[in-house]
């Protein structure tokens, strides 16, 4: 089946300028959304991914039934204060402002291998930012995977050295 | 296996007085986590519900995995301002402050068949919020369920004639 035709197109949201690319109609769609996570699965399965690591908060709808998929754990990152324990933050610049992200100090062990999802690649700046954060806790980023990729915005050329998996280009 | 153990409490956590049920450390075990979500799986497999709604942001990662597992689709109820379409707004409540949630007025037609899912039942306010956004959509709340249950605060009681499945009672 075509997920694309599932995915809407919203013109200057949040901010003018922006076509947002939002992905609630495929979420709802049980065989559009099946479909989708099915596309995670199939690409991490038996990959020796041990942890799945979801970017707040559209990455949690991807990323924790892939985690559930392929019987590895999950752990999200989060916006700032929200997380409750020791943790660890790093800031990113967005195109309207800055902000940063925290995940857990004991989120991860050295060594741990995790993919990394969120629903859309666009700069990179968060990413680049999740891939700071795991550095430090010494876990091994085997992939980035995204549903969308925006190309002309080359999010890709931010996160150098780490494969970047994703299923619909624009 | 004791999901129980792998749940964590934060005193104080994010105001005084309050104790923080945080459950990041059964998230991230592979063998907790599959657990807990095989808990709402097999509740409501065969159910004939057709879509799972999250609430913002832990109602994700356990809510998406569910609509993955039974094959329904997942619709997440969001903080203000996150949805790009025509939405839909209920108030709520906190212990400290009001906020409001959201729906898309598209992600649900008159009689669809749902179940509401969130980590925790506190006071109620957050899934008596959602339930009023349903309502206006005409969808049908077959239950909410949530890991967790502080029943000193007596979130039931905000959820009248509803069912609601608990899997862990504090």
């Amino acid at each position: 089946m075509s997920i694309e035709g599932l995915i809407r197109a919203i013109p200057d949201f949040p901010l003018p300028g922006i076509l947002f690319r939002d992905i609630t109609p495929l979420l709802k769609d049980a065989e559009g959304f099946r479909h989708a996570i099915d596309l995670f699965v199939d690409r991490f399965k038996g990959s020796g991914v041990q942890h799945v690591v979801g970017i707040e908060a559209r990455g949690y709808m991807l990323g924790a039934p892939l985690a559930y998929g392929i019987g590895a754990g999950f752990i999200p990152v989060r916006k700032p204060g929200k997380l409750p324990y020791s943790k660890l933050s790093e800031s990113y610049a967005l195109e309207y402002g800055t902000n940063s992200l925290e995940i857990h100090a004991d989120a991860l062990q050295s060594g741990d291998r995790v993919v990394v999802v969120d629903d859309l690649l666009a700069t990179g700046g968060t990413a680049a930012a999740t891939r700071r954060l795991l550095e430090r806790l010494g876990a091994k980023v085997e992939a980035f995977a995204f549903l969308i990729e925006l190309d002309a915005l080359k999010g890709r050329d931010a996160l150098p050295g780490s494969e970047v998996v994703s299923f619909i280009r624009y």
